[in-house]
């Protein structure tokens, strides 16, 4: 048994920050490094990617909506064709600074209302499956568990990573309960840890509904920002150590 | 006797249109494509590319300051490590693009006050000429014939191309006449393409005070908007082909 | 009988040009100028401003989403509470610019998809309505005839002016038939300029499938772009004046 | 005796958070409130006003380049048309939310590379004031004491504030000491309070040489951020009232 550790990195703007990247590097395996659309600038990229090299974190894009001010949570009607070209466009500079640094990429994982609405619709999420392909076919596309994403990125032949959140519930439907809804968030430490342990040695999520739910985990996002980031991670990754489960991030390999 | 040809392009904007990339590009033989930050977005990019790579013209990357109200045109007082990462993010957003068309990028050539103030300051040049090496040391670069962009090239170990403008004056100490001066420009398209002969036959130039000047012209500025665009580029291609000088791109090569 | 005749002015973007601004003006009563987000430009809006108040034509904000790549016509997930703040802000920094020309602004007109989301719904149109307002009670809301902004505009106490399309066709619902249809569009200019006459005559419209809708039409939006855009703006202003049609702006006063 | 503590507001963005705003406002007497160029946005603005009109604190436009990234701090070539386009944009946008609270702006600050390229320039200072002036000509214009800017501030009848600043020293020619030498910062609170008593109560300003030089402070400069930001505004207020010196805003008057 073995699971990713990932979080969203280099969301740090000029003269704003946000996250503590620094610190959560030793905690996890993947970094998400944001693309100067939704968040991050060309320098906090060279940063950060520099960042996860040392820490021998997998380096991915974090490609998002062209939104700053709304952090790329803001759902953009965006075209397929647009979606297209500016998650190439992102992957792009981010790979130029993993070359700089001697390294290549290894992931994208959409970022916010983009991968929310991919989530849901099977044209933005070939969209973007074609574009992580057509900029290196052996980049992994990690996308919410069981989601047109991952759907999208098998049809593209690359390899994909099924994502599951410890501190959200989950609907009947095997989907994350609503941001909207009062039960969306898990905010006991400990409870989110079990979900991910049993998501991971059972492949189940009990629902909001009580009933039991498959899922596929192979990456568990954990979130860099907020008072209790660093406690949490280092609480999620003791307890899944306890529970034998291996640590360690996707590997690339051939697609399908 | 060759000489390169080479077209800013890409430069149109979501809604807004700027040259006729189309129509110029059978004149051409490189074309520095806008890279987003000072004109330019993914989907023109992607367009771009694919009418160059249709043409068989060389595709290079052009990039701007974060300036799109002032089109990277003013001095914007970034630092060397500022430039640095800059250069190379929107290099690699073109690179993805050139990849997805099933080609690579050929050179690069800074755009407008970033050409400018390299020309003129070594360290400024060197963070330009260290990100084009980082990205790929196989890439070309252009900077006016004679600068410090030049310079920094051949230290960085890159293949560099000296360029020249068929509709500039030159001052006497070989750099170009300032563009606030009464005589900077040449708007006679004999002239004009007079200069440019002299320039790749003899390697002279005739400065403001009437005194020669060694030049070496390595490729040719040649504008692709305004009501004269094709007629110019038209009559220049004529004119260099009638004294025998071939037009083709600069060949690239192991570096230095 | 009278209209007014609107037009969407002042969409250039630095080195970007959009709009026959200036050979539109002598032919319109009312100008909607572009604040910054969607397009426009603190010059540009100095200038249309200034070419407005030359021509005696009535001066209107034109507030959009801030989506300069997407010209603010891809829908965007804001709040209402954004929307307040963000259409507050455009409106503030067009009044400035007419105060030093010596005027105040007319109207406002939200701008692509703003104006056709708050068309359908109630929480966009009274935040935009509140905006409007709060800037200043006097202006005049202009939205789709009989839409959400219509009515948030009335209820908030503004003078509003219902908008039609000459050259759109409507639904038996009358509101406008979606561009995504084949026949959203009137193409026939005699055709368009009939269906204005009759909307301003006889308050009616015949719609999509035969039926006659009643309509209220206060104000035309005229196309400031595109080939025909003079020709057009001509044709319906004679058309109109031969039916015994007053061309005239939209009358401020006490509000309700 | 009396002085005007000031300080820069409102610089947060979007998801992004700069500054103690809440906590700083009993301290001081003016807000300078980013604009949405350099930093803030619209939501920050009418949050901020709110904020300032709460706590009796007058209300400041602090407009900057539009630089984001680089948080309006590096040097741009616009031209004198394009900053009196910009600030009057940017009070504009401030005007309308200070309108929504009910209230007035009461004064105008540049932000960083605007202000300090205006204190050495004229031709920018002129612009700056024309466009205050034509926002409103009751504003107070606040500029690096004895600055081109408070010069062209009185030129435009403007009432203007010679601005001071607790934690710069001084150059011989009374101007700042470039940020570059070592020596330009007073790190040490109790010296940096005295420098302030002495200027406000005697006029004069000890100068890096050892010399002393006239100077005229109207308005102190207080940072809102960084680790001690609350406890040294704590500090001068205390150390200034003990000195019997005043602390209030600078009154709105009638101009020259």
């Amino acid at each position: 048994m073995k699971i990713d550790l990932n979080c969203d990195m280099g969301e740090s703007f000029g003269a704003y920050t946000i996250g503590r990247d620094e610190e959560m590097m030793p905690y996890i395996t993947s970094a998400n490094i944001a693309c100067g659309f939704h968040a991050g600038d060309a320098d906090v990229m060279k940063r950060t990617v520099h960042l996860a090299a040392k820490h021998g974190v997998a380096i991915g894009a974090h490609p998002g909506f062209p939104d700053l001010s709304g952090f790329g949570r803001r759902d953009m009607a965006l075209s397929p064709e647009e979606v297209y070209a500016m998650v190439l466009y992102q992957i792009g500079a981010l790979s130029a600074f993993a070359k700089a640094e001697g390294t290549v990429l290894h992931h994208v994982k959409p970022h916010g209302a983009l991968y929310n609405m991919a989530s849901a619709r099977a044209d933005l999420s070939r969209a973007i499956a074609s574009a992580v392909a057509d900029a290196d076919p052996e980049l992994i596309l990690y996308g919410l568990a069981g989601s047109e994403l991952i759907q999208a990125g098998k049809e593209a032949g690359l390899i994909t990573a099924n994502e599951v959140f410890a501190d959200r519930t989950y609907a009947p439907d095997g989907l994350l309960t609503s941001r909207r809804l009062p039960n969306a968030l898990i905010t006991n430490t400990e409870e989110a840890a079990s979900q991910v342990v049993r998501m991971v040695k059972e492949r189940k999520v009990r629902t909001t509904d009580g009933s039991d739910k498959q899922i596929n985990a192979e990456t568990v996002c954990i979130h860099g920002d907020g008072a209790h980031a660093l406690s949490f991670a280092q609480f999620i990754r003791t307890k899944l150590q306890e529970e034998g489960i291996q640590i360690k991030s996707i590997e690339k390999g051939k697609r399908g």
